[in-house]
């Protein structure tokens, strides 16, 4: 389908390297003759499955999964004023079924606040029903303007998983968000990518919501990408669409709500934020491939040597493994490119001496060889996989390290975001805040910033002076 | 949040139990502010998923999951002239982004043939690239003037599984089909589903096909529901859409395709042939809740029941089963009926005098009771589940056995079709079946009809006299 042929641009020009990336390593194909909307490919689509399910294991601890509508009538749409800002330029207009023009434009959801919280009104009748905790994964759109992007920014998000729950006080909906951030971490951990959280400045939260809480990864040229946000509501919406339940003392109150959002993007930081020049690296739990066994063939040997790899194969299937034989006609440096291009964590050969001396020789995707003794392999699989897990955490922990630089002042921070994130000190005010991305040409994403290795102690604001936090400075996707 | 309240109408007014049904249920919710678009509840989005991961699993088997674009821009979509003729009024078309004007308009799409031929075409090199058999699970979008209903007749189809293969040659193609056929009778065989299997006329098959095999499944008031549809394309697509490959001797060559779909009709069809005038009855492997354990409580040895109950529990989950305690402060019927209205297949009992005697009582959705010893836990409630799925089976079977009749002639058809359907001989010929549905207002669905207890002897038509074949004759949703 894709050809291998050629060769990957090295990592450091990154723009050209993912652009690359995703097709020689089949994930997605950016030819579709519609701006900002891309195909999956099997591989693509097979690494996104794997993902979700985190996702849906995750959230199905507690949560519950359903299935709203694509089409929000305008009317429905144009209620919640101070959402509808955030959009308008944004939405797409269904205006015509077959011939005939609608009485009542449609808007292909951006975000299903409009479509659900109506529903919600009719289900939320007693604080018996609180709270309510639902979640669906979904295709969502946007009329970007700007530059798209596979998996980035697009015109069709393939992949929303938002979340939206209701609450009888703004302090149950404030623990909401709190275990949502908890969730987001965990899915993120999962994916061995490290996140750095933080509060939105008031003028960036979600048209509509009392806070916003976001979730970046920084990406290899040092710029951050948005890859989760959890936002509390309050009673907004609730007034909104008269979301209203009888409380233990028979008085009718607006309810609260929060809702959380991740989308394909997460796909992108998995593949930036671990692959190489090589191609992806990827998590063993997510990986389309876990394992890729290639069979070393000298042809005395030849069939005696099948036999071994397809055995293997099978206990390593029968063991829960995704398991692929490469028993193409190749030389095998052909075949390792291949799977290395596609990112499988750990690749086992076989040959004549392997079988004589009952061992496989396993090279994980990062070059590391060992050894497994064959009577033991499931166990020396497992292990082999869960070291590499491990590796690949600690490798993007210390990179992401390396991209995240204190700065005492301006001319530090400048330097910093470069090539990665500066943390400077921060007084809060917006007309401070227009100072620092004026003259660092970056935007301030957040304080409050949540990340081990950092605390909040206060410093002084480098604009004004006056008391400040430690803030999030960097250029983002 | 549906409540409880009420009763279901019975099930021989069809129309009424199930538009009940979908709510008591909960199922979907039919309240959404546009016509023809529902929301999923929890509980059956639980179902639909279960479900679809049936489909998934056996499709997984050969073929692999992708994911292409919801819009597809006008000049593609106009392409195929005889396919679009088929679909001109059904579609719904974007003409705005925002406050501009596209452009070029989107269809949303009522089906992805004219998404996806496009890339099959790019990436359709040589017979070594084939055949490829993807598939997609989507939503789609038809304008639908006719009355509408929840699952069976919508305007967002939520739940389009539909699969696009391509061979390098039209025997290729056909073998595709029957594979296909195969898949489909397997999934509605897990459903415990009977469904007929005949051609489709000419005139009534899939706009751009050779032919087209359909699978209809009867609903409890005789009409037929067509659940699945398999079609090939011959090489119609490929030629609209330049798709050839270099076969073995150097030569390029038109492709050949098929595809086949289907929708949440399959969830239609699951609540209709099964459910009866208390509601849902599911098979073991969709239903949402497996088991529903009811402590049994009396004052003196509340506590010992619960616990026991909650111990159950852990047992049945651990060993794999989807299960639910209800401790609700409710007499144990209220919980039978909530728990039967849901469809779950097996009820436990289990209370003090059952403690003492080693044994809980197990109940299953027929009412049928049997005490399964507390030793023997996981193998008694295993076979009463396989038991249980049987019986549905058969019931099933036997229901649509009563429901199909051979026919002589007209006259006896016009009586069968009156709470069923006919099979009636028919020469071929569309005079004749447009005789044969005005006279008995039915239409005619097909012939060449796979049933395993019909064979498909010759005899004559009843309105020219000619040689004919058994036809399926019915009312049709």
């Amino acid at each position: 389908m894709a050809e291998d042929s050629g060769v990957l641009p090295p990592k450091e020009n990154f723009s050209e390297w993912y652009n690359d990336i995703l097709w020689r390593a089949e994930i997605m194909d950016v030819r579709y003759p519609v701006k900002g909307v891309y195909v999956w490919y099997p591989h693509g689509f097979s690494l996104r499955r794997s993902t979700y399910s985190i996702l849906r294991e995750l959230l199905d601890r507690d949560h519950e999964e359903t299935l709203f509508p694509l089409l929000i009538p305008e009317n429905e749409f144009m209620k919640e004023a101070e959402h509808i800002k955030g959009f308008e330029e944004e939405v797409y207009w269904v205006t015509h079924g077959g011939t005939s023009e609608l009485d009542v434009k449609l808007a292909l959801r951006p975000t299903s606040e409009t479509a659900i919280y109506p529903m919600y009104s009719l289900w939320v009748r007693s604080h018996a029903d609180l709270p309510i905790k639902y979640y669906q994964i979904v295709n969502t759109f946007r009329y970007e303007t700007k530059h798209t992007r596979p998996l980035i920014r697009l015109r069709e998000i393939t992949s929303f998983k938002e979340a939206h729950t209701v609450h009888a006080t703004w302090e149950d909906a404030e623990n909401q968000v709190e275990d949502a951030i908890a969730l987001y971490r965990e899915f993120y951990d999962r994916l061995c990518i490290p996140v750095i959280i933080s509060k939105r400045p008031d003028w960036d939260k979600f048209p509509g919501a009392d806070y916003t809480i976001a979730t970046d990864a920084i990406m290899p040229d040092g710029k951050t990408l948005q890859v989760g946000t959890v936002h509390h509501l309050g009673d907004h919406f609730s007034k909104t669409f008269e979301m209203t339940f009888e409380d233990e003392n028979g008085e009718q109150k607006y309810a609260f709500q929060t809702c959380y959002g991740i989308s394909e993007r997460c796909i992108a930081a998995l593949i930036s934020v671990h692959g190489d020049d090589k191609g992806l690296v990827l998590p063993p739990e997510v990986s389309p491939v876990q394992i890729v066994i290639v069979p070393i063939i000298i042809k005395k040997r030849a069939e005696e040597v099948i036999e071994a790899a397809q055995q293997l194969e099978k206990e390593l299937k029968d063991a829960g493994y995704r398991v692929k034989t490469d028993s193409r006609d190749l030389r095998p440096g052909a075949k390792y490119y291949h799977w290395e291009m596609r990112g499988v964590p750990l690749r086992i050969e076989i040959g004549p001496r392997d079988i004589d001396n009952g061992v496989v020789m396993s090279v994980n995707r990062y070059g590391e060889k060992a050894t497994i003794e064959r009577d033991n392999i499931i166990s020396g699989i497992e292990s082999r996989l869960e070291d590499f897990r491990d590796s690949m955490t600690e490798r993007a922990l210390s990179h992401a390290k390396e991209q995240i630089k204190f700065a005492s002042n301006l001319e530090e921070a400048k330097e910093a975001v470069k090539s990665g994130v500066a943390i400077i000190q921060w007084c809060g005010s917006e007309d401070c805040a227009d100072e620092i991305e004026k003259k660092l040409d970056v935007s301030v994403l957040g304080n409050e910033v949540r990340l081990d290795f950092i605390d909040n102690k206060e410093g002084v604001c480098p604009i004004c002076g006056k008391p400040a936090k430690p803030a999030i400075v960097a250029r983002t996707y």
